[in-house]
């Protein structure tokens, strides 16, 4: 039986971590900042943003959340964006996806400062990524969870395979990136892709990032692998599930998140320390 | 025996295109700018930088080829690069590659006006690239040739599975997320990679930039491969061969590019091509 990745338990280290750092820097007369853009009522990106803003708040950093209604204007935003870019006291810019239709999120994610662009969706910060450049610059906060999840528990990735199944900018493309930048040998599946089986059968280390509710099954996996599960789905009984059926690949894989308290935990605590990051970065210039 | 993928004749129908947009700029007044910055005394780049300067100026594009001595400092690269940026008559800058050890070429890259990044190596446009989004940006020249090739003998990327083999800033990487907007099942090896004839033995598209004379072979391939050899070495008789070992993979591929003449004429034929699309996007805004 696999070895349970626990999520909540890295993110708590990684947490205290992050609380101890803001004391350090509180001494230097230094509170970092960080601004959630949030745009409508969708119900999600409330839970959400309100999540980051409790957190940042619980771990010393100083947090706006800057709410706006649905028919706000690109102009009026990309103001506010820039005066956030101004603002010494603001270390990290996010919107919170999904904006609505008539916002062109491109422009306005390309109007963040790319050193306050603490998702790491900015692509002067995602070409940073691919062409691994030896200088500091922020990545996308999932996949930087699940590398510090890789690392805690040890997985080997210089020489691996790994299959990456999904290439959304949040997950797919910078995993992929990452672990490529580790060393790994990386495919990255997607919807159109052939035979999946045969891919994933190869796979050393298998991040499952479909959105697809248990893609993955047991008989699909490579003895040994160790699994991670991206994907968060609910049940018609309330419970949370994920990309992956569990109980079928954990009796095959080395390693395996579970859904909930694997991979979701780390996302926040990841855009937290990145936070930090950033502000530690803008202030050794 | 396999397709034989005729770089120079689809170059020379690249460069016809391009010669006859420039034309029709000339009509609007608009002649194609490209600075070609060139430090030292590589004998290879000098030859590089004198064919570009050559086919640009051949194709009716004002070419600025920029000498500097090996000793050259980083603050007057850097005042010059500012110069072409403010430049209205430039529209495309390159650096040529390897620069002497004392210059931070990543600062000196970054210094670019990304709308003039005529190579497409400034890191937001290989973020524009990864992102996938959905407005111009300018891409490598050699994967950006090699995608026409590809177009042009109706090789089917959707769905297929490619493996690239090499990861550089120039060529396996661009190329690896080009296939992958196109929506192949694309995996990148480097030299790290374990096992590499099991990856070569799936792929129905091999593109081979490792640097590693006939480091493919005809038991590698998988039957009815399209193969696209990116490699260039010159044998003890002069004459100039591959990554791939073609005498061997020539009878089990579909489709093959030699070398010389498959992917190397194509590389200056896509960078010519690509002045006139930055030309073009500055004056449509």
């Amino acid at each position: 039986m696999a070895t349970l990745i626990d999520g909540r338990t890295v993110a708590k280290e990684v947490n205290k971590n992050t609380a101890e750092r803001v004391k350090r820097l509180a001494n230097e007369g230094i509170v970092p900042g960080l601004a959630v853009i949030l745009v409508g009522d969708d119900p999600a990106s409330k839970i959400y943003t309100r999540m980051k803003d409790k957190k940042a708040k619980k771990l010393g950093i100083h947090s706006v959340l800057s709410t706006y209604p649905e028919d706000i204007r690109q102009d009026e935003l990309l103001h506010d964006i820039r005066r956030f870019n101004a603002d010494e006291n603001i270390n990290g810019i996010l919107i919170q996806e999904p904006l609505p239709k008539h916002l062109d999120g491109d422009k306005l994610l390309n109007a963040i400062d790319p050193g306050k662009d603490v998702d790491g969706f900015h692509p002067f910060n995602v070409g940073c990524l691919y062409n691994n450049v030896n200088v500091n610059y922020p990545v996308s906060c999932t996949p930087r969870g699940i590398m510090t999840l890789l690392k805690h528990y040890r997985v080997k990735l210089d020489g691996a395979r790994a299959l990456v199944i999904g290439r959304s900018i949040l997950v797919g493309k910078p995993m992929a990136a990452l672990l490529e930048n580790a060393n790994a040998t990386v495919t990255v599946a997607n919807s159109h892709t052939q035979n999946l089986t045969e891919l994933t059968k190869q796979a050393d280390i298998l991040i499952v990032a479909a959105g697809v509710k248990h893609l993955i099954t047991g008989e699909m996996v490579k003895q040994g692998a160790v699994v991670i599960d991206v994907g968060m789905h609910r049940l018609a009984d309330k419970t949370l599930t994920g990309d992956v059926d569990f109980d079928s690949v954990a009796p095959v894989a080395k390693m395996i998140t579970p859904v909930p308290g694997g991979v979701g935990p780390m996302t926040i605590a990841s855009l937290m320390e990145q936070t930090v990051d950033l502000t530690e970065w803008s202030h050794n210039g």
